[in-house]
């Protein structure tokens, strides 16, 4: 998506809201592609990666974590919607271009839903996969791999963002919660119901729609109910606790 | 998709159509998330990755590389369909799945497209992608990499499956081409201009239908008529010309 966030002035809810509506077809998308692979759910059992010298890691974690390795060096988690999973990885050997001057903290890394996210997706497996074993192991987890940096990416945007735009446009209700340390309160003045239950069901539609055409004897198709449910579950719930994380870490002006 | 190849059965041609045609929109998803991203063609540029110590590469080139290395250590290029682009790449770590044995070809590199794959590649991004620069640097070659080795599994799976299952059908005719070195009329034979103009429809009809019902005011939307214009120019040549070498490599019965 076009939207330039490196700038230092702070995009309205609307293009935050509309860049992470622009990310659902690349969710979904990475989803469908995971399906056409049975769940394999021994690439995400520990010691049986079946890799040299691996351990007691998964397949599936061996391969996040050399992605991240990688990506590291790329530059990736310079980025404050890229927050890996995995810690002690080496530095960025990239020239990267500046981190937007709107975010106001100075750890992205105090707001990190990346655990929660990957044991989120390992449940939505069996629900979109067939059943059983069909010996594509590397495709898999190279799939699951994108899908879960998609996931992140939605995710964390919307923690750092989302939290921003609402804590500029409500200063001094934000303020008074944060020093009460207060993230009951918070998480809820973050929940807007009726705006969730829209996402909810265009999220539904987009799954059933990129389906809609496709030959059912050779390809896959998802249920637009389990990622509705994903979304119900686990996307929108972590992305609040990511705001609220925010919030928390929140950096205060001078004397504040 | 779930059809097994890993098997000692040749599957018929309508088997090996419908895998090729379920990677489809697989391609199709992945260039359209790659052109939420400008052009950037400064990735493409040799000596101007902006990466530590990387010397005369691009940056897309490098992370190519980079990935290439990652996944020859998860067991990728076992796979024959999957074929690198660069050379000296580590061995497996991982126990991979037996070489399907109904390939009668000793090295799988005698059919590899990869460079001119990349090469076609890089021309589709100006018909995809908005012009300019918007920094993201990172994210565009990194689907890319994406793209490029959806591309290459399509092309190579075409070249090898197609071309074996056209040869046991019509043994007599491919020794004598084959004996000849008639690449020319191997190719020839190999052509059916209807399949052709069926697969060229199917794909641009999937990349209007896939992106029927986005908001363009958050999602670039992808001419159907540029991957139309791929698939004709590159994606269905290279594999006809990767069955060619198959053929002309392909292992003869002893004595023959």
């Amino acid at each position: 998506v076009t939207v330039p966030f490196n700038i230092e002035k702070l995009p309205g809810l609307d293009t935050i809201a509309a860049h992470l509506e622009g990310l659902e077809e690349t969710i979904i998308s990475k989803l469908i592609d995971r399906a056409q692979f049975a769940q394999n759910l021994v690439v995400y059992k520990p010691g049986q990666s079946g890799f040299e010298g691996a351990g007691d890691i998964s397949l599936f974690e061996l391969r996040l974590r050399r992605v991240e390795q990688m990506d590291a060096e790329f530059g990736r988690f310079c980025v404050p919607e890229e927050r890996p999973c995995f810690k002690d990885l080496p530095p960025s050997k990239r020239t990267t271009p500046p981190v937007p001057g709107v975010l106001a903290i100075e750890d992205f890394d105090c707001i990190n839903m990346s655990e929660q996210i990957v044991a989120a997706y390992k449940s939505l497996i069996p629900q979109i996969c067939a059943l059983g074993d069909d010996g594509h192991y590397g495709s898999s987890t190279e799939h699951d791999v994108f899908a879960v940096q998609a996931i992140g990416r939605r995710v964390h945007f919307g923690a750092l963002y989302v939290a921003e735009s609402k804590y500029v446009s409500n200063r001094a209700t934000y303020d008074a919660l944060i020093d009460a340390r207060d993230s009951v309160s918070i998480e809820r003045s973050l929940t807007r119901p009726e705006v969730e239950e829209r996402i909810l069901q265009r999220v539904a539609q987009k799954v059933d729609h990129l389906q809609s055409q496709i030959n059912p004897k050779v390809r896959r198709r998802i249920p637009a109910q389990a990622v509705l449910d994903f979304y119900r579950a686990h996307v929108i719930p972590l992305t609040k606790r990511g705001e609220t994380a925010y919030l928390l870490h929140r950096r205060r002006e001078a004397g504040k």
